[in-house]
């Protein structure tokens, strides 16, 4: 059989390897078959979604993190005002280079039902993904104000729960500054510096701050909500591969600036 | 009868008011027989809380403050490690110069059973006060390094919940510091400049920061508490005062650096 062999960090490649076998403790044998693969998750499936065909998406990671992101998010109430802050890159991670944190807060913020999702960005043509994944309204903060048209949005008040789903203090302020007195700031991105946090205003407003990683417990309920049609992650799977272009799919995937690639599909053959 | 008249703000006088009559929408006539009143917060008695002498303190708002600190404080679990962060003044309150939110921060968490509090000040007669109050373990942060003392007691973790109870920066930052990974701040203290959130760590602990502002909402259930002797904050009174002596202990209050007063006490002649 052929097979992706990692032999270290940067180090892989397509080859034969006729009967694969663990020789190290930290080794895995990993058979694609219908379910997707990124970054250290990993969920057995135990017969808790029906069969599906080849090239499907079953679930996504990114939507657990959005999912699990404490209680910021899963306090979301019917009829809440959302907002997801994605200034530079709609949810661009600085780790996998994907632009996915923030669709997938919008995406999951839907399951929710909230009264409207605002999607904050910088490029159009993210903010045209934005609306595509269920935004009502997106703003480019390029060229518009975006506190004012938040403000404007939420009769004065601001948005009951902002999600920072990109991981610079910019958009981690801005979420701050957004949210109406009571309301909850989400924080998904990935940070690498410190933020300055207006507590000379936020100590009076009843606001709640929560950070966290996923950790998939939601991926069970995910799946679930996939298998009923509630939840439909195809939209993510831009591009198409055979698994023998194993390495093409992940030149698409570490070059997603210009490919515009989300995720991208392997199908075993 | 005689009565305190404000004439406005930083103006009081001790008269005779025969007959006191509301003149202002903004006035209010207030007797006072046996509840205390501090700042905006007052209660009126429902037959909630059984007869008491004059001079008792039935409830008290900073109590108050602490327990409805947001879901921080309120979702305190039997056996959590609780951290008082209160470097400057243990609860200093700028603007009524009082010295009680640590305090209050330590004689409210006692009702959720922590595993111990530890309270942490520069100041060793403030740290007494908080012994007093019930805390377990007391650190003095002039002399001590608090994050290695609080890692030692915690078994390298660091507090499930810190409180925040003076209003600094640096009792803030040194808060998100001292918490486990999904740990909580709760925010307590009055500020007036902005902090640094160290997003760069805290982005993979789960943590949850909240902030607020009292709304008496509690002092029903803080009442009944008193009132069953679950909780006794008759050690904040530290001054008594006859009512005709209520110039001097406005004087004894705003002066509370010098005469360590934390509540004063009106009895009606």
């Amino acid at each position: 059989m052929k097979a992706l062999v990692f032999h270290g960090p940067g180090q892989k490649a397509w080859e034969n390897v006729p009967d694969p076998v663990l020789e190290q403790p930290t080794d895995v044998i990993v058979r694609i078959d219908s379910s997707t693969i990124c970054g250290t998750d990993l969920h057995i499936l135990k017969g808790d979604v029906p069969e599906v065909k080849p090239g499907t998406i079953l679930g996504h990671e990114a939507v657990g993190t959005v999912v699990e992101k404490g209680s910021g998010v899963t306090t979301l109430e019917i009829g809440d005002r959302v907002l997801v802050s994605c200034i530079t890159s709609c949810g661009r991670c600085r780790f996998c280079k994907e632009r996915r944190y923030g669709l997938c807060a919008v995406m999951t913020a839907r399951l929710f039902t909230p009264a409207h999702i605002v999607a904050i960005d910088l490029d159009d043509t993210r903010l045209e993904y934005a609306r595509a994944f269920g935004a009502d309204v997106t703003i480019n903060n390029g060229s518009d104000t975006a506190v004012a048209a938040v403000l404007e949005l939420t009769d004065g008040l601001g948005a009951d729960l902002a999600i920072e789903a990109v991981g610079t203090p910019e958009t981690f302020e801005l979420c701050t500054e957004l949210i109406r007195p009571g309301g909850r700031v989400a924080n998904v991105g990935v940070h690498g510096h410190p933020a300055t946090l207006h507590l000379e205003t936020l100590w009076i407003k009843n606001v709640t701050i929560t950070t966290g990683l996923v950790d998939t417990h939601s991926t069970p309920r995910l799946l679930k909500l996939v298998s009923e049609g509630r939840l439909d992650p195809q939209p993510f799977g831009t591009h198409h591969f055979k698994s023998d272009e194993i390495l093409d799919s992940y030149s698409a995937f570490a070059d997603a600036a210009k490919t515009n690639a989300l995720k991208v599909v392997l199908t075993a053959v």
